[in-house]
């Protein structure tokens, strides 16, 4: 025993999910599950390891380099572990644009990878829901993902006054901005980069920032008045702009369908990654704990365009991470008491041989009564222990002189009742 | 378009599962799950990077070597792509020790990698289910983890036809070979890894190997003798070893509860990681063209030790991966021909505004009816085409006129039949 213990704590920034705490991640996939099949999306996955290219190509800066696991395998490919879904997708669409019927509407539960400092909402490791339309260029697609993120936070309880969903647009963004800096495309960008951080950083170097980018307190006076302004106010600085018509376009069905409560059209949503081309969403907790997006995607038109030469397949999208979502539902008390369901010990006494302990365990089974036999040979009291402890709902008993009698006794661990039942009848008994 | 594209390939030994791949993973996942939850096991998970060391105590070279993707992180902790779940499970188990009430019963699905050449059955990144008893010492966990193995397949419609759990005894092993070869332990050891790999090497270079470590041709021959032996020929070699009555325990319940059929005394079957201590198995499918194990396991009764001084906890678990669970229902044509289910697709029309589909859209979904609309402006028959390509099941027809009658059609597109069904009494034609 003198050999170095190992450490028994899961590697920093990840979890280990003991059967609590997968019940409840099991339970609210279950429920997003169950949105995104009932609007009819499909799931797919695809492999967690790719290449690092991939990222480099138009993930951002930040995300590509510093916060991407990385390495060479033995044929000295720079390798990646995903830090987000979304190039994995379209590459995949790209694999098989020819066979695929567009427009595609696809999800998938994908565990990703950032090696930045662990904080409040932000793992190394984390589980997202990643939601896609493929294939259509126009609103359409944009309102589907904004209505399917709506769909699934109300499937969990939740109403307009616990969040809301944030909307801005990068064409709008590129015309307003350009108009009011005088500047052009890649002005714009390196001015996107500092309202995306603007919350994360005094309001003097923000304004530092911009008046290196070329800006003067006019314009930047200007740009002020664009983060409290309504999407008629903001879109009449531009009227012309495609991005305007698609934004006005968009909360005018978003009304009409009676979404407005739930949607804020927000100037200052930029999104980090490069890819974005047209709306763009992030979805707030109201709650001022959680201040950090909780989720958020948008247009992307030109991804495809990576793989292969004047691929034009729009895509629009979003994720939402597991641990973001669960601090929404604890913070609002959404997250139900017990998750527990039906399940039965089988008790057992040593003068009792065990195969008729494993005849009922089989007998249970087959009828679909969750149901395991105790395998330790503690006493009848350190069994019942257990049972609670463990969460079983029922205990069935089944000493000799049962066995002899053809009967067992089942004992409903919350009434307390215990009833004698004929083995023949056990099925009836959970049945009623 | 000059920049160089990326290839759309997943990296090599890695799926992409698209929609169709994906509806059968998740079948046979769902498959799985429903077995394991009906006979009480609790899903866990764990993250996918875990310390090198974790490996490299137990595992084994060959895994913990040359097959672990490793790499040192941003604080230079060599870190592993896990490839395998049971030295995490153990970790898991060892942190919260005097919490948790053994005992165990527990199962995941972790994907694994491994980085060797990609062959069949043998990929670089795989699923597996895995399965755990923790806490109990005698055969009844042994038996409850090939009892769950066996419920497994037979829940695909597999049946003793088709395969076979095949049983040895570590224990029984090292007591037989220690006395047939007149060696210590670690000469067991070197020859268990000689008998573990003869299938896949000639039969002289089998003979030479064991030459080498110092046994003779009588010792050979009665090595030879074992692998045909029955469980009762075999241990009668030496009736007094824990292994052997460990082994004849085990089978005579195994006959008792009427599982003899799917079960064969095999003195071959070693399991390459050196954690094992008791019982091990293989469950082989019995199609000569699926000749390597599917899926395997045993008795390890030490690995919590590794983490927490003098800590005894046993362990009887097993894992089975995806890609030959797949390979053996494929073979054995146990895979539905369809697994799609209802599903609505809403054509659209020119003349009838968005927000009518959103709206009918919301009332199938309300009514937990799995629906969505076309996402295009095409023609109607494209849109028909569309949906008997992507599965649907019916579509409903919703023009100006049927809008201004409060009406919709819907064409089940099996049947091809069509009907009119007011608004209100869309809910009840998908009931009947």
């Amino acid at each position: 025993m003198c050999a170095q213990l190992l450490s028994t704590q899961p590697y920093k920034g990840t979890r280990d999910f003991y059967p609590n705490d997968m019940r409840l991640r099991n339970w609210f996939f279950g429920v997003i599950r169950n949105v995104l099949e009932t609007s009819a999306f499909e799931e797919y996955n695809g492999p967690m390891l790719e290449s690092l290219a991939l990222y480099a190509a138009k993930s951002g800066e930040e995300l590509a380099g510093e916060q991407t696991y990385n390495f060479f395998d033995k044929g000295n490919r720079h390798m990646a572990i995903r830090p987000e879904m979304t190039p994995t997708v379209a590459r995949m669409v790209a694999a098989k644009m020819g066979e695929l019927n567009f427009p595609l509407r696809w999800f998938s539960f994908p565990n990703m990878y950032r090696c930045e400092n662990p904080q409040r909402g932000r793992l190394r490791e984390f589980w997202q829901v990643n939601v896609d339309v493929f294939g259509c260029d126009t609103y359409e697609a944009d309102l589907e993902c904004i209505v399917s993120a709506i769909r699934l936070l109300r499937a969990f309880g939740a109403d307009s006054s616990m969040f809301t969903v944030h909307i801005s647009n990068r064409r709008f963004f590129n015309d307003v901005v350009s108009t009011i800096a005088n500047t052009d495309m890649e002005g714009c960008r390196k001015i996107s980069k500092v309202i995306d951080k603007r919350k994360k950083i005094p309001r003097e170097v923000y304004e530092q920032e911009l008046l290196k980018l070329g800006m003067d307190a006019s314009q930047i006076e200007k740009l002020d008045s664009l983060y409290s302004a309504t999407v008629q106010e903001a879109t009449a600085l531009c009227p012309d702009s495609v991005g305007s018509q698609e934004l006005l376009h968009l909360f005018d069905m978003l009304s009409r369908i009676g979404l407005s409560d739930f949607c804020a059209f927000d100037f200052g949503i930029i999104r980090g990654l490069d890819y974005y081309t047209g709306t763009v969403f992030e979805v707030f907790d109201n709650a001022p704990e959680n201040n950090r997006a909780m989720f958020g995607g948008g247009r992307y038109d030109n991804l495809v365009g990576l793989f292969v030469n004047n691929a034009k397949i729009s895509g629009v999208g979003y994720g939402m991470g597991d641990v973001t979502l669960e601090n929404f539902l604890n913070t609002h008390g959404l997250i139900p008491e017990t998750l527990s369901k039906r399940k039965v010990l089988i008790t057992r006494f040593s003068d009792v041989s065990y195969e008729h302990y494993m005849a009922l365990s089989d007998k249970l089974y087959n009828a679909g009564i969750t149901s395991s036999i105790y395998l330790a040979t503690k006493k009848f009291g350190k069994q019942i222990d257990y049972a609670v402890k463990e969460n079983y709902s029922h205990v069935i008993i089944m000493g000799a002189s049962e066995l002899e009698a053809g009967t067992v006794k089942i004992k409903d661990l919350a009434t307390r009742e215990e009833s004698t039942v004929a083995l023949d009848s056990i099925e009836d008994y959970f049945k009623a």
